[in-house]
């Protein structure tokens, strides 16, 4: 389970920096608290952020059943992906939103096999 | 511990499948990213997801501190009516946001016996 | 780790009022749901909601790391900076949203500690 905290840790950080990505943005593009609109490029940054916490409440308890329940290897190389899938998520939602669907779905894809596996996973261990 | 796991992890399915019924709804009411706002019926489904993810916050400790401290049956239990209170408050809020208190509640009663009885389980454990 | 869980459950009451105070809020500057805008001091008290939960998703994850890893007594102690801290950005940003940084560097502070903290001890017991 060592290496599913340090991949959860590691997305937890990724996470972090994406929100001091919005307030360094919040200051660039002169967006005053607390709005959450005001300028497109504040917008896009605001909302990779808030998707980013929007998953990571699938991503962290299905690390951790995944992790318990399945193989914690293998969970932290899926959190792995996602945590690159983030990276492009965001690179291309700020360029353009339309770009946003592979990085998303680099992330949803990961996320959906560690929380049916864990869910499956629980059910196998229960006698 | 494993229904508590199973549980949670049917929450978060549930919680995944309010997030695809966003990106529908910003289709069909034709929302484009990043806005978060222009259609009234898009703004229900947005906001039963954010709520929802309020929620999943305390629900997904709190469902873990039950299940260790005082009783994994009875914290599944909860954590099925919390379920149920969810695709309440989903029907209620999408059909007229005035109709989504019956369905918070079924969600907000069990998640507050689940945390208060979760912190006063800790702390009886504690000597 | 039974003071972790202590005082995770006592951040998520404190999370669990700050959504009652948005509640009020909505009602006390007649802003009716879905909208999430309409009165400056609805929005402050909404943001803190918000911002609130965007802090706990690496709180609570890293307040469990760091006691598995580190240390339970100094999670705990970290944990309660963190929770005063919350207290101060909320009288701050409501006041004025300039306010808000003492109240938001006593809770980014401990947070970080715990985070990065929990990630070390992790890599550490890893061999």
């Amino acid at each position: 389970m060592n290496l599913v905290a340090i991949v959860i840790g590691l997305a937890l950080v990724e996470y972090f920096v994406f929100g001091l990505l919005v307030g360094r943005a919040r200051q660039t593009y002169g967006v005053a608290a607390p709005a959450m609109s005001g300028h497109p490029v504040f917008e896009r940054y605001m909302r990779v952020h808030q998707n980013t916490l929007e998953q990571l409440a699938i991503f962290v308890p299905a690390m951790v059943m995944f992790g318990v329940y399945v193989s914690g290897s293998i969970a932290a190389l899926l959190g792995l992906v996602w945590i690159a899938g983030r990276v492009l998520y965001l690179r291309g939602y700020v360029d353009d939103p339309a770009k946003r669907s592979t990085g998303f779905a680099l992330t949803a894809l990961p996320q959906l096999i560690l929380l049916l596996g864990g869910i499956v996973g629980a059910i196998l261990s229960t006698h």
